[in-house]
């Protein structure tokens, strides 16, 4: 074992020593490192005398006191010792060297968790960054007042307030949670305290940490199809039992709810996702009442509502929720912009303080000097202006591309009949392949999601496109590229 | 059921409805929401006819347009419908409404999966806001250059990235993944190519992941005892079979290991946590051995160790680890402030991929522009600078601190022989109360944390108390208020 033919035959091989005075690496922890590799790869056997701090310096050409810093490191690490006066050895360690790599299994992705291997998923479709081109959920970053952003930002960072640099409000910023409190009750009509907000690292990792604090094994989700495939992937992770509920252009199908005892049923009532419908006011209150004739809890994720053509958006389902069972996901990433990753839950009463403290737990939390940023910014107006604005834009935006749409690609598309969110779904005519029309069309730059995607059993195919971010001239360039590849796929016979 | 208490007797009770002009709530919302809630709660019944929007329009001195707009809204989510020409009737809707809450069970917190009841603890200790004070793991947040931090970030921010704004690099951004394993290559021996980097939302995030991608429900994890609670708590929410491993004074106790083959194994070899002890080279060898032979990860979790005392950083036990088993967890919160909330895994190769997949899908991701000022910050040289800076500052203050409790309070408290970290462990030297002294402490905002907190079993009494982000005036004052504190608790007999 020792003795293996990366040894040294007792000497350092000084020549091996490669110091690098252009890498900004200290040289002193250079030579330290190198030394220490040569005594785990057992290039230096055990007891090995190194040489005298003044020979080291001298063929190395540094200074005696780096050379004797370097061997203070490595005894007090325990890799070499110093015996008969002041001569140093290579300690006596254990086997496990470098070289000796074949004594125990190396490490194999075999050994991770079912919950690991949940993702291992092959159908995805790359998006090119860059230009957010037809990109579904993505609004027009350009019009966002990040000048405003940095000013409130910088002032909670300049002002080295402690209370927001540290360790902090576990729980969340009580102010920041006022403010969501507010606002989803003002423009959203849900039912809150803020209390009941809890702040996230996004939506998705809100969803995540509900699919864990609801879910065992097991448990059965209703889980719309076409659904949200972020969504559903995280409630497979779970472990648990999820059952389709069908969702087609006439809407939520009522008519033939999944089988089995819900424990979760996951809904986008405002604006189903991909298709964009709406559940009207009698649905919803049938969903509710089954949701509690089974005790089961209704997640409503209500990602982009906030963008209605026709009149002001409607109001949540959580503000008709009588039962206490309908817990409200939202995001400022389609109102405000995706990077800022700062989305919310709004949790029942009796369950909010065990979520908090999950969330708290698993490191689910945003930074508070953000917290503070996005209190301000709502609180001082700017963000009730920028929907404002935005809502006017993006209104503007998609009845351009819905015409654009038909013009063009009508042969092809037909729109799923929508008035609300920031990306439109269309259905594909014609008998073809969507994921491979995507891929090509992704691979110059569009961005599409096929529509197949979003469907656990057999799919209607089709394209989800995103309109908010693309003025006209920019739309009319995509969608002559797109026109090119579907006109050139070909049909399934 | 309809015609209960709450009912109306068939008319709108318009004295009822408030409009409150001073809120900031648009009216017609205002009224498109009291309208709503009548309907829900039933105090307007089925079939109850709506005044005009005329008549209503004068009632509340409102414009008739507004009130045409709510009959609108109303009308098109259902609520109500127009019959007989243009009169405006309540509809038709189920049952389940506020005043008719009885019909399902209400939610319970009983519902909720065993993870979120994995988190169900009494002995929270409790910090006051504001001053750092004693608080461990803090550092001064008064020496970071924020300005600079700010420039940076307000660059890319301003400068409208689309690439950074949107949902763009799911598994991190690749030059701060380049960086950050430059960074750990030369400052802490970890071997490390740049797509081995996971970024994370702070490095309990980390830990939290780690515990779902490699744990199964039942599997056994070693873990330190005392140890860091934080880490304790997601093992135990993933479901692991935890075993202690005991640390004292002398060190690891490597001649009364765990029994149970372990599938994970924790721990902090470069700074004990709590009680800042270094492993040294033999034992971290063993352990490694220890792992492989057992299949094992090791998660080693190296929070602090950039501040030695005496001489550079010892090496992380990644670098020595030559089987691929160990998974080195880092973060930002010391070195830079808390409330950046950035940690990183280093992973081994073989399955990197998948967890930065799971990582990706459920939510664990930091925004791309803090990403990208990170990155700047660490290759424009000021994370060296800062650290060169605050490694001077808190060495001057470690020795500050540890005389002053050594003069002051050192016939209570006894320090842990430890050259590493921002804060210091202490035994009490007499039958004491831990968490007693530790409450009475923190109500006077102290911020220190029993010792006892991190054992699961049987406690060696103590205290842990952070000193980097003191003067020596500071520290004083605080000590003062400990030793009052300390001098007026009871001894256990």
């Amino acid at each position: 074992m020792r003795g293996s033919e990366a040894n040294s035959g007792g000497r350092l091989p000084i020549d091996a020593l490669h110091v690098d005075r252009q890498s900004g690496v200290p040289i002193q922890r250079q030579i330290y490192l190198a030394l220490r590799d040569f005594i785990l790869r057992g290039v230096l056997d055990q007891g090995t005398r190194l040489p005298a701090t003044r020979e080291l310096a001298k063929d190395l050409a540094i200074s005696r006191n780096t050379a004797v810093r370097v061997y203070e490191q490595l005894s007090s690490e325990g890799y070499v010792e110093t015996r008969q006066g002041s001569r140093t050895y290579v300690a006596d360690l254990p086997s496990s060297t470098k070289a000796n790599h074949k004594l125990g299994p190396e490490a194999s992705a075999a050994d991770l968790s079912p919950f690991a291997m949940a993702f291992d998923i092959d159908e995805r479709i790359d998006f090119a960054p860059g230009a957010a081109a037809l990109r579904p959920s993505t609004p027009d970053t350009g019009v966002f007042p990040f000048k405003t952003w940095n000013r409130l930002l910088g002032g909670h960072l300049l002002y080295r307030n402690v209370e927001l640099l540290n360790y902090n409000f576990p729980y969340g910023y009580p102010p920041l949670q006022e403010a969501i409190s507010k606002y989803v009750q003002a423009y959203r009509g849900v039912r809150c305290e803020p209390d009941q907000v809890l702040v996230t690292n996004g939506a998705q990792s809100g969803l995540d940490l509900l699919a864990r604090v609801l879910l065992d094994k097991g448990d059965v989700v209703w889980m719309e199809e076409p659904g949200y495939v972020n969504a559903r992937l995280v409630f497979g992770a779970a472990g648990a039992d999820l059952r389709a509920w069908k969702v087609c252009e006439a809407g939520w199908d009522f008519a033939d709810l999944p089988v089995g005892k819900p424990r979760v049923i996951y809904t986008t009532p405002s604006s189903q996702h991909p298709l964009g419908l709406t559940m009207g006011a009698e649905q919803r209150l049938r969903l509710l009442e089954t949701a509690s004739q089974h005790e089961a809890w209704v997640i409503e994720d209500d990602y982009d509502s906030e963008y209605r053509l026709a009149g002001r958006s409607v109001p949540a389902m959580q503000g008709n929720d009588a039962f206490g069972r309908t817990i409200y996901v939202g995001t400022f990433a389609k109102t405000m912009f995706p990077a800022i990753r700062i989305g919310f839950v709004v949790l029942p009463p009796l369950i909010a303080q065990r979520v908090k403290r999950a969330a708290l737990y698993s490191g689910n939390q945003v930074s508070l000097p953000m917290q503070a940023t996005l209190k301000d910014f709502i609180v001082n107006g700017h963000f009730a202006r920028h929907l404002h604005r935005t809502r006017r834009l993006y209104a503007e935006r998609r009845s351009i591309f819905t015409e654009l749409v038909a013009s063009r690609l009508g042969a092809w598309l037909q729109p799923y009949q929508s008035d609300v969110g920031i990306q439109i779904a269309y259905r594909l005519t014609r008998p073809m392949n969507d994921v491979a029309i995507a891929r090509r069309a992704n691979q110059q730059g569009l961005n599409v999601v096929p529509l197949s995607r979003y469907y656990s059993g057999p799919p209607v195919p089709g394209l989800l496109m995103g309109y908010a971010a693309l003025d006209e001239k920019a739309m009319r360039s995509c969608l002559a590229i797109l026109a090119s590849v579907i006109e050139t796929s070909e049909e399934i016979h």
